[in-house]
Parts: C-alpha cells; sequence; structure tokens
C-alpha cells in the first residue's frame, strides 16, 4: 500500500489573497502533492493549508511553500490576535493510510535540517519530532511570540533545533510531527474576549478541564472566540467540548453564537458526536451508506 | 459511468436465523449483487436487508430472495409488531450512482411480472412504480394486514397488479421505486405503547406533523418505540425529528431512551444533524478529510 502522509502548515498571513496563492501555489505545483483545503482568517491574520500526498512529495511541498512565505511575510510587519512565531509558523505531519508516526518524525527532522541549512532560517521540533523533551508543546515554542524570540533566541534554552539563532524578517518555523486533531472554535454571543478567555481556561486540558482540548480566548469579528485544538478527539470527543463550553458559558449569561471548523475533520469524529445528539449508541462508520458502497465500486 | 441500484427488501421472520440466512444467501450468491447491511428484529418479527449492484443482479437477487421466503415463511403462523401482508412483505429498488428513478420503475414493474407469473404470489406496485394512484402509499396496500387481505383480495379495489388474487402461506408482495429514506426508531423512557402513538400521530405528515415522516407507536423489547421512516430527510432532517419527539414527549413526563438506525444513512443526512447540533453551519460533504482524500487514493 502506498503511504499517505498528511501535512497542515499555519502561515501567518490571512489578508493578502495573491501571498495566500503565491504558497499555495507552490504546494499544489508539487506531482503527488495534492492540496485539499485552504482557511484563511483575517483576525488571525493567519492561513491553514491541508495538504496531502507521498512522503517525499509532501516534504518537497512543504519547503517549497516555507521558501515562499520566507521570501513574501515580514515578521515585523505582522499583526494578528493568534500567536506565532514566523511566517510560516508551524508545519505538523500525520501519518494517514500507510504511514507511521516514525515516517512523519523522520520528514520532520529532515525537512528541519534543510529548511535551517538551505534557507537559513531556526527551526523547532515539537510534539513527536521533538528532540529536546521541554520544546514537545508548541505553547512553550511560542513563548513571547516572534516580538520575545527576537530578543531570546540566542539564550542557551531557546536556540534553535537547526539554522542559525537569527531572528530574520520569516522568524523562526517550527516543524513536527503529531496525531491528527480538529481545529474548532466556538464563537460566544458577546465581544467580552474576558469570558472567551475564562471559558477556555475551564475547559483546557492544562488547567483543570479536558485532557484532549487545547484552547485560548480570542476577540475574532466582534466576537469571544474559544478557539481550540481537540487533539485527542478519540477520547476527547466534540460534543463533550461543546457541551461543557455551554455550560460555562451559562455562568455569564451568555449563549453559544456559532461554531467554526478550520481545516477538515475525520468522518469518525463526525459520527461520534452526532451518535451522541442522535442518541444512536450503535451508530458507526460502517452504518454509513457511502462507507458500504465503497466495497462495490471497487469490484465493479 | 457503471449504473447502481440499491434494494431495501423487508422479510417477516425476525427470530429464525436459519430462515434468514437463507434469503441472505439467495441475495449474496447473485453476481454483482452486494448484500451491504442485514438488520432483525425478534419483536417486529422482521428482517431488512440492504444491497445494491448492477440493475440486473439486484433484479436477479430480489427474485431469488422472493422465492426463497415465500418457501419457508408461513405467514398463517406469523405475528410480530410491524403491519405486514407477506413473507417478502416489501421491495422498494432506489436509484443510486449513475441510476434513475426511471430505472427503478422499470425493474419494479419487470420483477413484479415475473414474480407474478412465475411464483404465482400477488403483487402489488407501490410509490413511483404504481399503476394506480390510490396504490402509491404502502399504507393503504397494507390495510388489514396479512389477515385482512386474506378476506379482501378478490375486492375489485384490492386486486393484484400481477398475479392471482389468491392469498396462499406466502401473503403478497409490494415492490416499488422510491427515493432513499431512513428508517428511524426512537424508544421512550416508558413502557405506555399509547404515548408513543400520541407522538407518533403528532409529528407525521398525515396528520399535521412533518410532512417528511412517516410514525406509528409500537411496543418493542418492553419499551415504547416511536418507528418511523425518514422519507425526505433533506428537508426534514432527523435534528428536527429527535427533537420533535422531545418535546412531544415532555407533555407525558417522558424522555428519549435511545435511538436506532435500521439500515444505513446516507452520509448527508448525519451530516446534516451534527451541523446543527454543533452549530457549524458551513458543514457539508467537503468538511470530511475522508472524502478530499478519495480523488488522491484515485490518482495514486
Amino acid at each position: 500500500m502506498e503511504k499517505i502522509i498528511e501535512c497542515v502548515p499555519n502561515f501567518s498571513e490571512g489578508r493578502r489573497q495573491d501571498v495566500i496563492d503565491a504558497i499555495a501555489e507552490s504546494i499544489s505545483s508539487v506531482e503527488n502533492a495534492h492540496l485539499l483545503h485552504v482557511t484563511s482568517d483575517a483576525d488571525h491574520n493567519r492561513t491553514v493549508m491541508t495538504f496531502a500526498g507521498s512522503p517525499q512529495a509532501v516534504m518537497t511541498a512543504a519547503y517549497n511553500a516555507i521558501k515562499t512565505a520566507s521570501r513574501l511575510i515580514d515578521m515585523r510587519q505582522h499583526s494578528g490576535v493568534h500567536p506565532r512565531i514566523g511566517a510560516t509558523d508551524v508545519v505538523p505531519f500525520i501519518p494517514l493510510d500507510g504511514a507511521t508516526m516514525e515516517d512523519c518524525i523522520q520528514i520532520a527532522r529532515e525537512l528541519g535540517q534543510k529548511v535551517g541549512n538551505e534557507l537559513g532560517l531556526p527551526v523547532y521540533l515539537y510534539e513527536e519530532a521533538t528532540m529536546r523533551p521541554e520544546r514537545r508543546s508548541l505553547a512553550t515554542i511560542r513563548r513571547g511570540q516572534f516580538e520575545g524570540l527576537v530578543e531570546s533566541i540566542t539564550d542557551p534554552d531557546r536556540v534553535p533545533d537547526y539554522g542559525k539563532p537569527e531572528m530574520g524578517s520569516a522568524g523562526a518555523v517550527t516543524i513536527g510531527a503529531r496525531k491528527p486533531l480538529i481545529a474548532y472554535n466556538v464563537y460566544l454571543t458577546t465581544d467580552d474576549v474576558g469570558i472567551a478567555q475564562k471559558i477556555a481556561q475551564a475547559i483546557r486540558g492544562s488547567s483543570g478541564g479536558l485532557t484532549g482540548v487545547k484552547a485560548l480566548g480570542l476577540l475574532v469579528r466582534g466576537r469571544a472566540q474559544v478557539s481550540m485544538n481537540l487533539v485527542d478527539y478519540e477520547n476527547t470527543p466534540i460534543y463533550r467540548v461543546m457541551e461543557l463550553i455551554r455550560i460555562e458559558a451559562q455562568k455569564y449569561g451568555v449563549a453559544i453564537y456559532e461554531s467554526e471548523l478550520i481545516g477538515l475533520m475525520p468522518q469518525d469524529a463526525l459520527i461520534h458526536s452526532a451518535g451522541w445528539y442522535l442518541q444512536l449508541p450503535e451508530l458507526d462508520a460502517s452504518s454509513l451508506l457511502e462507507n458500504r458502497l465503497k466495497s462495490i465500486s471497487q469490484s465493479l
């Protein structure tokens, strides 16, 4: 079976369409790399691209995208509500069909070395690809954001894993390997970002909430937003997060305005939540007609 | 593109596994007919099989299954809570990839004629395949059930469309063509079937409820059950039915115990409901990773 690896890089540009298009083009022009989805947000001033393909194609496409972003994005001019340290802020590789986490770790490290050597950018490895346990978490690497890292990059605990400890206009790149996650935002019926921050604190694993949830409170398009990564959606399913936010919000007399998916969602995550809301304990992937029909179209 | 047609026959046997297996075998042994799902219920004393394949294969498999069921099921000995008139109670054909409703109507009528002529069973055509508008609805054809039809089959308004007006041990067969539907049951936290019947009356289109819903109140496994066909799940989505049942049930101080899917569900129906519960207005099939990846696996 052919190995397929997914890559979901985040770029610090969510406003200039020509820049976003140029980065997308540097991915989609690589043979066997398939750009699946692009989401830009002007308030975050950030774009998330999802692509997948063979290991070699995915690595080449990621390298090209980093190169294009470093040329077109000047972090010294960048503002946005989402934390960031570089033009290409974070590049996670995720194992899909036939691929293993080991494959992704290897690609992340190989790409990190190449970006450090050839593009001269400071590179940090995170999550499964980390070489220093204290750098496993993205939040730790991003501490102080771009501006803070400009000051501290020569500190012994902050020197990059690859590349020079110098912050140019493109800032630093964080590259890693991880399991799939769901980027999920919930907008509240208030513009009080303090409420979103308090709810984020209540529901995230790092401060007593759900272990599979990373959360921040932000102000996006005039609404308080609980911005999340659901990093273990099998054990911490979306419905549980959603309903806990609803309950926490009641404390402040606010409700959920709407939700937003950034990028794509695995089918199983959707089935898990739909099964809870519809009280269908038996519901699984085999309950869907399309999944059963796959075998037919393959045999015809 | 190869035409694919789905067939979801219901047989009046939900208890004797050897009979169910024999019917399933008569379907799965046909080349290019693919048995996708089998659900049996002992209280309904009924089995729903879902299969799909090429038009010719699907018609042959349906014929074989009707023949097997008519040999092994004696309706004079049959009891169960679901209305029924024959060993093979109802045989709907549904157009899937590349197929049209016209294809299904043609198959239904051709099969009806063959079953009437060769097996000697009385056959009624329903829904899109009907030849008499007053027989479009299954409920009309099934009026009085097996026992009632034994008495009335020679009445001018009840003589079959094909076959002789004689009810043998296998009863009558209803064959038709229709759009996909979702067979969906909701169990209540009560054993009072009267409550399920009142809720069914409140929510179904024929008595003032939702147009896309057909509903009955039954007693299944000791619980009151609202047994439904959601015949237009695009315009009458599952969540709306579910939440309306929840509201109606409050009148009687009961709640929803759990739900049950009979057969399979189209992915879009699940997405529609999940999108409502999770308040994701943008959610659609293209939001799912697996759907985006299809294009890749086809190109690799």
